[in-house]
């Protein structure tokens, strides 16, 4: 028995039979064609059937996995409209009268080189997906489809150099038992897909796959990130086990639903999700969150050509508060700034954008963008239980500045004959230690407070959390943090409101206690970790650790 | 009487008779010139002249207004020697044969061009930079020196659009009381350079400038940037007051040397100076600094174009020692990265520089270089009073790590039978939200804290304090900001060690008397500001405010 090494892209164990893909062989020819404009249709047929396989992968991703890992297709489907793209594909067919395949492979040569000069590691990425993209292209093109993953009989467990979303969106998990690949990482596509589909995956294992026999009996440990060549009897029971153990607490999970969340000694904790658009909320309720705890704004403003309208703002939040029906849905107003950019803001470069002009800094230096999402939140209130949540704040005035544009909006409202409620609550992100160490009087101002973990964080380390070089420094489990989150959440308490966590820390399964213990009252995490914290909440005799965990976080000997 | 509104770029008041500077035309003809190596022995002439008179304003400007505004004297010379700008003239004289006026015109352009397509501010400010120098070396060049400053007779109040530095140079303050400009803002080079020689200077007046009449009798108010055209009696009077009184407070300063720097109920304070350069100790002695705060190690690095060695880093250090005579001597060590890069260190691009791979940081994780620096430090720990203090320091772990790495060379040295003294304090920079959160912690394991106010305020409030977009929301002077000074100091005193200020706050007349209240022990500032402070600090009965100072404090309520 041999043990091979890559990592654990998705959880899970997988015990069977090897089966070697090998892919399409991805060849372009370059050939003359005299009916450009025939050539141009073949383009834009394949383009579309890429672009609707890649909103089918998507649509599959976020149930499984949500919002954020799924983006990356939203993002593919996206760049197979970029109009500078398809011009130069195009312009080669016009000008040069090649055919398809060749102007999409020059053309994915060219941009990728492009994205590869630039001095921005998220642009150098791009490199990547624009040969993923290119490559669907060319296979859309070509009719030769030998190779495909359906015609695999039998259940097996793949090996692959890699597989690309196209590829892996075909892997049926009746047939895929899992799969390992030489390339990749954790958060590469096929990754991704593998958690989406719900199969256990390693990849990363690099020239040690060849080790690898076909039908050869293997098993794959997805949390580990090993794989068993030829594996003895013994560790075949063991691996059974603890894949039976896996699957039953996976079912144990979805036994939660309904359930109440509060701890064996009775404390009860809101549990709600985090989501980015409207299209979330079939998963939210799939998991049975309590509420939204943050509605992310921007999709609305990073969706669109130019400003969203106020009308158009009121559509999503009236859809977003009425399949709610009734729960609480908190609204984060515009995040923009930093890493997220949309070009009709016109936001200058800056040095240290982490630091820079984002969030309520443009809302309250640009009235007309902060006008017409309050007044459409405002206007959206009637049909559900709203709350209005303000990121960014590092001030008193802030709070009051936008406190006052809401009350002008009301009288506006009131003047026009236009219909809001006056029950919607009003907070604020606190995500800045300046928020933190403020948050006695910021208290005395909002309805509640929601913790911004990862901002916390990197501003509490000075740490960009996207930075990899320092990555090893970004710690939301740092005292600093847990002794600044404390300070607000007993701020807030002292002046009777109450806090949540919106960051990713929330669902951090050793943190829980914690923020427990704190007085902690809402948690709010992506849905598909809801039933996860619930059962980590529903673990905990809040009454016999508390005091503990304070006096620790005191002393500063609380280590995780 | 009108009165004309620029921007006080150097304080004090000039009472007296205007005269228009046109300053010299700048033309540069082209010719051909055939002897190009005696062209190239012109140019060569010339840019020596042009270097050693930037040298001579920096050692001005450095004794009159310190090391951090007189810097950019020191980057023009610098730029003088810039291999690539020199080459690019040598190239056009050699290769077109024409004339090194018109080379360097040509090269100014290009290079001036390249630095304002770049992204980052700083680089396209170089744009200015490149094309005062060139002008330095074309007035150089040039032979005409009809307009020059020199031939002014009597005293006069100088009218310009805009002042080169190289023309700046040139006022004699037995001449020019004052000078006004069209241009220009407060960190121009005419306005450090009014504040070196020490004449007071209102620039940015625009188009208003025109107002003005040769001849004409004006009033300058460098504090507050009025310029009074045609004053009547009673404001010549008044202001003729003022500019007495000012010239005693000033008078006064000079005999605080030698004096304490205690409160007038016997609260003793430390006022120590903040410098970049062994050059600027005869700065700290001419104003009576009790010792060096903060001595910026960074000097060594950026003026080298590889590592400055062990040996090169002990002279220095010893140097500073030995002519501090006993005093203390805060040395920091190495806070490169952010916004100050070396090539050499091959820091790779970051998207947020401020948080990313700087100071400690890049020390823990590359040995050679803190190695280098730390021997260095302890071999010159026998010649005064030294202290070693490390910046960027978020968590416990990098301290022991640093005193580790100081424990181990402390063996090395002994058995290689080299000095060391063991009386050194060792110390650390708290300028990170995380720092002061566990500031409880670190007191326990180092002598002092010195709070770095720029710092520890630019990473609370998440405002990067280079990005003029968001200038207003730069406050060292915030809520947040002073509670945790306050925490630094309270939990420092609770474990028995000293806490210093060595950001621009220290120097904040408003806060000292909050940062006595707090029990803060050492301010250090720029040397120029020591007798100011110390001033400040006698003026003050802080058994008369502490309590009420302490008391805002909590409520929220200390708005300065």
């Amino acid at each position: 028995m041999e043990i091979l090494k890559g990592v654990g892209a998705s959880k899970g164990i997988a015990i069977g039979q090897l089966l070697f893909y090998t892919g399409d062989p991805y060849k372009v020819e370059k050939f003359s064609v005299k009916d450009t404009s025939a050539e141009l249709q073949r383009l834009e047929t394949a383009r579309k059937k890429a672009i609707d396989s890649l909103n089918r992968i998507y649509e599959k991703a976020l149930l499984e996995i949500g919002e954020k890992d799924a983006m990356i297709f939203q993002i593919h489907a996206m760049m197979l409209d970029d109009l500078d793209y398809i011009e130069n594909i195009t312009n080669l067919i016009v000008n040069e009268k090649v055919n398809a395949e060749y102007a999409v492979n020059e053309t994915a040569q060219k941009f990728a080189q492009m994205f590869l000069s630039m001095d921005d590691d998220y642009m150098k990425q791009r490199s990547t997906d624009v040969f993923d993209i290119s490559k669907s292209l060319v296979r859309e093109l070509s009719s030769s489809k030998a190779h495909d993953l359906e015609y695999i009989t039998g259940k097996v467990i793949i090996a692959a150099d890699d597989l690309m979303p196209s590829e892996t969106v075909q892997l049926d998990k009746s047939k895929v038992m899992a799969f390992v690949t030489r390339g990749g990482s954790k958060i590469s596509h096929s990754a991704i897909l593998a958690r989406t589909i719900g199969i256990p995956a390693v990849v990363g294992l690099g020239d040690s796959i060849n080790k690898l026999e076909d039908e050869s009996i293997v098993i794959v440990d997805g949390f580990t990130g090993a794989v068993y060549l030829q594996p003895d009897t013994e560790t075949i029971v063991r691996f059974t086990a603890q894949r039976d153990e896996y699957l039953a607490t996976r079912e144990k999970l979805l036994q939660l639903k309904g359930k109440s969340s509060e701890t064996l000694d009775g404390v009860k904790v809101e549990i709600n999700a985090n989501i980015g658009r409207p299209a979330d909320i079939s998963l939210v309720q799939a998991n049975d969150a309590e509420g939204i705890g943050l509605f992310r704004s921007e999709f609305l403003y990073m969706e669109s050509r130019e400003f969203p309208t106020e009308e158009a703002q009121f559509e999503v939040y009236k859809e977003v508060l009425e399949r709610m029906n009734g729960k609480r849905v908190i609204i984060r107003t515009l995040d923009l700034g930093a890493d997220k950019h949309v070009p009709y803001f016109n936001i200058p470069n800056e040095d240290n954008p982490a630091m820079g002009y984002r969030a309520i800094r443009i809302c309250l230096t640009r009235p007309e963008i902060f006008n017409a999402q309050l007044r459409a939140l405002l206007r959206a209130s009637v049909y559900g239980h709203l709350a209005i949540m303000v990121p960014m704040i590092t001030s008193l005035d802030e709070v009051l500045k936008t406190k006052e544009i809401i009350e002008n909006i009301k009288t506006q409202l009131r003047d026009e004959g236009i219909a809001y409620s006056d029950d919607f609550e009003f907070g604020i992100m606190v995500e800045t230690p300046a928020a933190a160490m403020i948050s006695d009087i910021l208290a005395q101002h909002v309805d509640f407070f929601s913790i911004g973990t990862n901002d916390l964080t990197q501003y509490t380390l000075a740490v960009d959390r996207m930075n990899h070089t320092i990555a090893s420094l970004y710690d939301p489990r740092h005292l600093a943090v847990l002794r600044m989150m404390r300070m607000i959440v007993e701020n807030g308490k002292k002046h009777g409101i109450w806090t949540g966590i919106c960051g990713e820390s929330a669902a951090d399964a050793e943190l829980i206690p914690a923020f427990l213990a704190m007085g902690v009252h809402e948690l709010s995490v992506s849905p598909t970790a809801v039933l996860d914290v619930r059962q980590k909440v529903r673990d905990i005799n809040l009454a016999l650790c508390k005091e503990k965990i304070l006096k620790r976080l005191d002393e500063g000997t609380l280590s995780i």
